[in-house]
């Protein structure tokens, strides 16, 4: 038997094989979460002129000294700048935001002077250039302000505003199908009969999906029949770019996700890797379109969606950072040594005399979607691994990781 | 002048005066991001019965021998469970996920045996209750679940759905209007003239808003004059919970956000706190309704919004966790000495050695919005600190801390 491939590597594989989407425009106000898909250029310097970042008066530097008298010849607010030319010696009352006149050169906050109508008193030095803004100190005229590749943060929201970008030219949302599989899969509102789960995973799936950037579409429970299995896949391939089936791929006589993939022509590129849990996780693809299957345990299927899908959901908008960042911090309590496979270990973000540590959730098991809902950062310690001794690190999965 | 309070106890004082919002219900699948209202209790044990974790044969262990070879008397797959009592001496052929027969007490996976037709060989030694997850070993019939003042994760509505709550009781979403404010302020279509910029903020706290559980109303820019704003303010008073001012917040003679609150009978409890940038922040309430009154500089704006309306709105939807973290993390470039402020810096998380580290993004200011787009994480440093060199500790904003 082959060895079963490490997490990272089968990542790597997954990334290999993303289909990538077009473009579509989209108004501004709703980019958030969209990968760019083009560079968003400034159309002017910024700041755009010589800025005043306080409140106070401008002048030429060379005209300040503790306890000067000037004369105030005029106002520049945000939005109205001084018109005239500023005189030798004299000062405008200047606000946070306006235009420097371009014969100053400084800005002295209020605070630091006393105003008395159309004169003023300074009370502090002033070092030539303070609190001035000089124009194109952030950024000149056509360079690039927001990069292609990049998902539209708040913040970049701002910048591409801020530079004329009305609408942006973004990767359109994966459409990702959810594929419960399972014949003892009820539904939520149902009393489970003996043996039986509740239609549970397809609202943790989707939300990861959703975080990922894609619009979900629900399929019902495909029973543990191949025609039927067969039937949802083939709908499932009609409707979305990315197919998430959850159960039905174990060692075992009634996984039948793989042969019905083989039957609809699927290409399986790994079908079980060295992970705990998700060790079954079956990833594959159909023309363009991407097929992961995932364990029917919850805890499993969330970890798989996590480390595989938003990956691949990202690359198949065109991120530029598509890998997550595997960090080290310290554990505030011991780990026993690692199994055979690569093990996920739910996280939780603490404190231990101020530093950042991480505290694994106490779990009666690794399926134990419970603990696994109170962890909101995840572990990944490699097979083989010692024991782990508080304050030691472990590994944590640092998504996303913006470029 | 009474000194400025630090950004710690302004938050202090900001959740103190949070209004809370009342639970409205919402179908499990349009529940993530909202908090919990109440608890959410299990309605059976979970696993509700001793399930297989494997693919394999379940058995009694004191039958289990290496070479031993067994009757195989029947066949438990998920939600179609093994009926008849198991003979002693015989085993089950066994799915993932089925019930473990009552008389058996492990599963032997099925990579380690050999299945002939109605008979098995085993070919490796059993642990008693090996691969069987015990009835209500996770949590009890009754017991809590995802708890009042959680945010409703990908997990949580997991586990939500799991126990049959179709439809959950959440705090209903604050609704924030966004009023930007200035003379100066364009609109993003429009082609800035002398000392113009774009009405672009709103975009950026849009999402901060929306990131943290809001429902955004857009406002139109306010003209910097008392009759415009008082309008501008009424009406969103009367639209929204939270009203986010952006500008008309400094020390100048323009900065009418403040008397236009006062006039409207809003009460004040700060104006200016220790921070850089953002030190104009303002922070009122009217009845039951909050104002933030943001600067107009895009990165401040931005860097309040993150430090006082997320937990803001966190509290007014109940949250447990309403108070970022702030964990230490080594530094991989060094910072200078801080003035006398509290100063915000953006962040990068790298990885120095394979351990977590923080990377400065070098900003032209701290009005630098370009470069402050590039971050992803926001530290904190407190006013009068002494310059840090690379690998000493920046405590880092974790945000959201998910109890």
């Amino acid at each position: 038997m082959a060895p079963l491939l490490p997490i990272a590597e089968a990542l790597t594989q997954v990334l290999a094989r993303a289909p990538r989407l077009g473009a579509i425009a989209v108004p501004i106000a709703q980019a958030q979460g969209h990968i760019l898909a083009h560079d968003l250029c400034a159309d002017r310097d910024q700041p755009p002129f010589d800025r005043s970042a306080m409140d106070g008066v401008a002048l030429r530097a060379a005209d300040a000294a503790v306890g000067a008298v000037l004369p105030v010849v005029g106002t520049a607010a945000a939005g109205t700048p001084f018109a005239d030319p500023l005189p030798q010696g004299a000062c405008v009352r200047i606000f946070t935001g306006a235009v420097v006149p371009p014969e100053a050169d400084s800005v002295v906050p209020v605070e630091q002077v006393t105003l008395h109508g159309d004169s003023c008193t300074l009370h502090a030095p002033c070092r030539p250039g303070q609190h001035v803004a000089r124009q194109g100190s952030e950024v000149r005229a056509g360079g690039v302000v927001v990069a292609a590749g990049t998902v539209l943060t708040a913040a970049r929201l701002g910048v591409a505003a801020a530079f004329g970008h009305a609408e942006v030219q973004v990767a359109r949302r994966p459409r990702a199908a959810v594929v419960p599989t399972g014949d003892e899969v009820v539904a939520v509102t149902a009393a489970p009969g003996p043996g039986q789960i509740r239609d549970s995973n397809r609202y943790a799936l989707a939300e990861i999906l959703r975080q990922g950037g894609a619009e979900v579409v629900h399929m019902p429970v495909a029973a543990d029949r191949a025609d039927e299995l067969h039937r949802a896949l083939s709908s499932a391939l009609r409707t979305a770019d990315v197919i998430v089936t959850c159960g039905g791929v174990s060692a075992g006589d009634l996984d039948l996700v793989a042969p019905a993939l083989r039957e609809l022509g699927a290409e399986i590129h790994f079908h079980k890797i060295r992970i705990k849990p998700g060790k079954p996780l079956l990833f594959a693809t159909i023309g363009d379109k991407v097929v992961l299957g995932l364990p029917g345990n919850p805890v499993s299927a969330a970890v798989c969606a996590t480390l595989f899908a938003l990956p691949l959901l990202a690359a198949m908008q065109g991120a530029t950072a598509t890998r997550w960042l595997l960090a080290g911090v310290p554990l505030a309590l011991p780990l026993p040594a690692t199994g055979p496979r690569d093990e996920v270990v739910p996280l939780v973000p603490v404190t231990a005399q101020g530093q950042l540590a991480v505290l694994p959730v106490a779990t009666a098991g690794s399926a134990d979607v419970f603990a696994f809902s109170r962890a909101t950062w995840l572990g990944i310690r490699s097979a083989g691994g010692a024991a782990l001794a508080a304050g030691e690190s472990i590994d944590v999965v640092i998504w996303p990781q913006l470029p």
